[in-house]
């Protein structure tokens, strides 16, 4: 099987995983990751979520972020909104690129956004038509999609559906997500067929969880059917909400290694992604949740090379 | 690709995973924990190692092991015998399959062991005809067979050679180690094709480290190669000599889930499995190493499930 030759990372650190830690962190501490991301390389950086701050604090300065933002050229900062208002506030604060999601789980959609997939859908085609008018690019996210907290498996076939809808309502790329890390080589794989007859491979991104330490695995399974967009978040930010204490987000610089040992391309530098991994995990007080941060660090602190 | 609808799985955390832990383990936890793992289901299980307590303190309680060990129908409980005296040592306190080990790296068997490659396997001589006199069988392991810590990558047909001597010396199968763990599955693969030259798949074992997080990719890149036997360690104690701090063997859970999930066989109760890894890692102080031991007891402690 062949594999891509390059492949895009999308870094969901910033928004993804600084949502889901506990600790807040200060808006100047994420402007700097920011800026360190793409020092790293990194060409799309999802920066914020424009969401009522009464449900998601960690998330109030949105517009302050994309306002003070130091745009590097070429690189992207897509931010979440996930309706008309976060989209117009975002917009304002200058975001040219946003993202919606759904679930490919209709009890997930249900307990998380207190919705039907159908109604959650429905309420972004106002967001799409005023993202086409303002020349604003949206990337989709599915999430559930090989399986489900509440329901567990999840039919490839319902994971078409929504990703096959939310390409034809005008997302330039869909994001599948596996939520809760439960996939494996396998299940990846069965997930991606039924996708690909909906959505062509290079309209799908991964977004893999490494919550049972299969996120690698699956990710190599998805390069082998021809996905070459994963996002990741550094330092594995984030944990898993759905389980306290395990993983949550693949780790930006554990892709990376994959991804450099496979001889494919990704333009991202992993020794100053692993200095990034160090420095946001030293502000919120642990030792990044990565291998390759892990092993790397060791292995510089042992020969003397880190201040 | 078609995967092994069956595969067994030798535990070498009693080993391997406690002899490179800092805590020593007094003997009556190493027995209960090989105990516990025969009744999680594993029917293979390194016990010890007879080799000099003065080089490696941690298994000199080896003969006391080998002596009280409740042995269970159908269970293998090898140990690792370095040379003649080891051997001899571990006969007489009741070993049935015993262990040898040769590096592909002539650096690593010169920093490791003191002698060349060729010096080693000629050292093994005397083990494999005292071992087929005496009805004992032999595995072979090769270590360093992608990388190694000071050579870097190393030809698959060096590995080829190492791993074809050891069957040819009449080892009944050969564990092939990626020591530092910095193998992906395009690595691994070569390195198979290379192997299956001189050794059939069925006579391989794979035996990979989570140094870099590549473990369970690996194996399933194995696994697609027709490699049907891998070695793990329970809460994947251990950790990585050349890297403290770093992961070392890849966890036995994390495997079984990655098996359970691809509807593979390994005989092995994955709850119980769990159980036992959070059991001896509150012994040592601390958290499984593991991203399934920690999402299940995660899970559990949330629902209140666990005492």
């Amino acid at each position: 099987m062949s594999l891509p030759s390059q492949v895009r990372l999308v870094e969901v650190g910033p928004r993804d995983g600084l949502q889901n830690e506990k600790q807040p962190v200060d808006t100047e501490t994420k402007l700097e990751l920011i800026a360190r991301l793409g020092e790293a390389g990194l060409r799309a950086i999802e920066a914020t979520a424009f969401v009522s701050p009464k449900w998601v604090p960690q998330m109030a300065d949105a517009p302050e972020i994309m306002r003070r933002l130091e745009r590097r050229p070429g690189v992207d900062y897509p931010v979440l909104t996930p309706n008309l208002k976060g989209f117009e506030s975002a917009v304002a604060a200058g975001a040219r690129e946003v993202a919606v999601f759904a679930a490919a789980s209709e009890s997930f959609s249900q307990k998380n956004i207190n919705c039907s997939i159908a109604d959650s859908l429905a309420r972004f085609e106002p967001v799409m038509a005023a993202a086409q008018a303002a020349g604003v690019k949206v990337r989709g996210y599915v999430s559930c999609v090989v399986g489900c907290p509440y329901e567990g498996d999840i039919a490839p076939q319902a994971v078409a559906e929504v990703a096959g809808t939310l390409l034809a309502m005008g997302c330039y790329e869909v994001s599948l997500g596996d939520t809760i890390g439960v996939g494996n080589p396998a299940s990846t794989r069965r997930m991606l067929d039924a996708v690909f007859k909906r959505v062509p491979p290079a309209r799908t991104a991964g977004h893999f969880h490494d919550t049972y330490g299969m996120a690698i695995a699956n990710i190599h399974a998805a390069l082998e059917a021809g996905v070459a967009v994963f996002d990741a978040s550094v330092a594995g930010l984030g944990g898993c909400p759905y389980a306290a204490g395990a993983s949550g987000n693949v780790a930006t610089e554990d892709v990376v290694y994959l991804l450099d040992g496979l001889g494919i391309e990704t333009g991202i530098d992993l020794g100053r992604l692993v200095e990034t991994a160090d420095w946001i995990s030293a502000r919120l007080g642990r030792e990044p949740a990565s291998r390759v941060a892990r092993a790397l660090l060791a292995k510089q602190r042992k020969q003397g090379c880190t201040p």
